[in-house]
């Protein structure tokens, strides 16, 4: 009876790109199933669980019956805690009232879009990104403009850059420090030149520390630590990757004092709270014995980070640039290949080892790359099974 | 330096209308700050915590590493058991593959209506309905055009209403049932006339069940135990009331398979996927023995609308029909008032009891109806104060 009625999808639905990642990933998992041993350098999510003491506060908390709704901000004695956190550790003077504590950092990502966004508003970001940058933006009927970055940027966006490429429509700029997929730091003294640029010019700068942390043979930072910040910065901030909470949903922003009103009537509709059990687990990993257990896995992903990078130069495809931070490394195929899918499904099926290709990042530059994540500890291994990939290539 | 400089919100973020029982609940709170004692009934959440198999099953899981995201559609353990509790509590077949678990319902919320609407779409919802359902579809850019219903249709839409309000632009019908504010059904044939009108239209049935299973003198249904059912009707659905899981943030949505693929792919975008320790605790309250004590509860909420009814009836101000299901009255006020917000703060600052104005729920008829939630047991103390209160108003 229904055969002949449409039930259209929403433009921007049907036009949402899917994750290539989770394509990649469904095939290694499917071809695991049937007997291969894979290596999954595809996802990232570390491989490490949660410290046990989240696990235990939560607990703790739930089996007391602490398991109803929390205010929409946030448990007040997590925000006061993460501004203590933000003090002791990286320096930064915050105040717990502009923490807003989310279901996850895309959450947060669309708190802060869905404030501020209006149809036809433009957004810059750099290619490669993160995916779900571009697609919260489509999500809104706005527009993201990518600017093609590269090794002599480390890439990511500079002020110089941001000067080219300006136009009066932007309303915010996205970057990330560390970056996926490129693991690559911005230096706090070019993220304050941007943000005084974008501030004289009525944008926002949006600064995604997600990998907060995770940084290598140098100090990890806030850029929360400059006093002199112009009130027009948001920081993204997650429990998932240097705080190992990925399962439990958990993320932060921190917004200038003008906007937590609209976050909060924001979180109110969109979801109502975070997960109150998630809240009480980061309370506690966010106390120093935990601290110290974080530092032991952040030295072992610098440890993996060097491996791979030697493997790779020892089988002489050294990438363009050693990463600073996150798990990640962003590796130019253009050699063996211009279709980083293809080149991504044919090592999957020929050596067994699972990447991201390039596409999922941007699509100036995705055909040619590939994004490695050094979540797992087969390192070595995996470099070998490559190296024999490309020599079949050539 | 850049008090010049203006950073607007977005049109629709600077429109939403904030809750106004957020507003009463501070209010409320503050004056137990002060050291006065305050009745609830203005929050929609059960005063029980979660059942304790929930803190034990979701521990279980995370001690043991189990910490990680699951897939975007959820845990299939967790689909495959909701799949058979349709079947043996609602003799209802679910396809697992149709049921999607969502970090709460505004999720699932969000993601159907995401898939489906276009700026300038129109949804057809009664007045009074829950506030987000509006913001929701406001946030898309889509308009909701709301239909005054009130006791005649037991403040539901029926197949009448909806063949009197039809438009061609519109693509979606926002029901539920039990409903918030009113805690009224509509029948299951009603139901299935209104899909199948919208089927032949090429629209949407929206059914929230999020109240499912708290149903009085009756049993509980769902909707998708009808085989004949067109394929355009879409179940949202909750772990917060009847299983009495507010805090974890753990819905689901049960969707025609032809919308599977794109909820999967806006799920990987707007929230990777639900938090997990919740997903395991969900298994757990799908069990017999939880099942017990939710029904317990279930009595415990029946004999409080019973109650809760018959003093407001012995005081003179019965409601004007008998809610049959979720823990809220709707009650007609215009004998005293024209303005539910200044009643509903007045009769807080005068009696401390805290009821939400029907504004949250409709203009059209929120000014002279306000909601009471049985969600503590302090009854017949409540009816005292707000027949003293009215006492003092003539």
């Amino acid at each position: 009876m229904l055969n002949s009625i449409t039930f259209p999808l929403s433009q921007t639905a049907a036009e949402l790109a899917p994750f290539r990642v989770m394509k990649i990933l469904g095939e290694a998992k499917a071809l695991q199933a049937q007997g291969r041993d894979i290596i999954h350098m595809e996802i990232g999510e570390p491989d490490f669980p949660s410290p046990d003491c989240v696990a235990e506060a939560a607990y703790q908390a739930t089996k007391q019956g602490l398991t109803h709704y929390t205010p929409s901000l946030g448990l007040p004695a997590l925000r006061q805690k993460l501004a203590e956190f933000y003090g002791y550790f990286y320096h930064a003077e915050v105040n717990p009232k502009q923490i807003v504590i989310t279901p996850g950092s895309s959450s947060a990502l669309q708190l802060v879009l869905t404030a501020l966004l209006n149809p036809g508003d433009k957004v810059l970001m750099p290619d490669p990104t993160y995916p779900c940058n571009r697609q919260f933006v489509h999500l809104l009927h706005a527009q993201s403009v990518a600017v093609p970055v590269d090794e002599h940027s480390h890439y990511q966006l500079t002020l110089s850059l941001l000067e080219k490429h300006w136009q009066p429509q932007v309303r915010l700029v996205m970057v990330a420090s560390p970056a996926n997929p490129t693991g690559t730091l911005i230096e706090a003294q070019e993220l304050q030149a941007m943000a005084h640029f974008l501030a004289a010019r009525g944008a926002y700068l949006l600064v995604d520390e997600i990998y907060q942390g995770l940084v290598y043979q140098r100090p990890a930072e806030s850029l929360l630590a400059d006093k002199t910040l112009p009130k027009n910065v948001i920081v993204i901030n997650s429990f998932s990757k240097f705080f190992g909470m990925t399962g439990w949903r958990l993320g932060w922003c921190v917004v200038p004092s003008a906007l937590v009103e609209v976050l909060d009537r924001l979180a109110q509709n969109l979801y109502l709270s975070a997960p109150t059990p998630s809240q009480y687990g980061a309370l506690a990993v966010l106390e120093p014995n935990a601290l110290v257990e974080l530092e032991e896995r952040r030295q072992q992903f610098q440890a993996r980070r060097d491996r791979l990078y030697q493997a790779m130069q020892q089988a002489g495809f050294a990438p363009k640039i050693l990463p600073q931070g996150a798990f990640y490394l962003y590796w130019d195929i253009s050699r063996w290949s211009q279709d980083s899918e293809t080149f991504c499904r044919q090592l999957l099926l020929q050596q067994g080892v699972a990447l991201t290709p390039g596409t999922d990042f941007g699509l100036q530059q995705g055909h040619t790359h590939v994004r490695l994540a050094y979540t797992n500890d087969r390192i070595e291994e995996a470099v070998e099974r490559i190296a024999a990939f490309l020599a079949s290539l050539s």
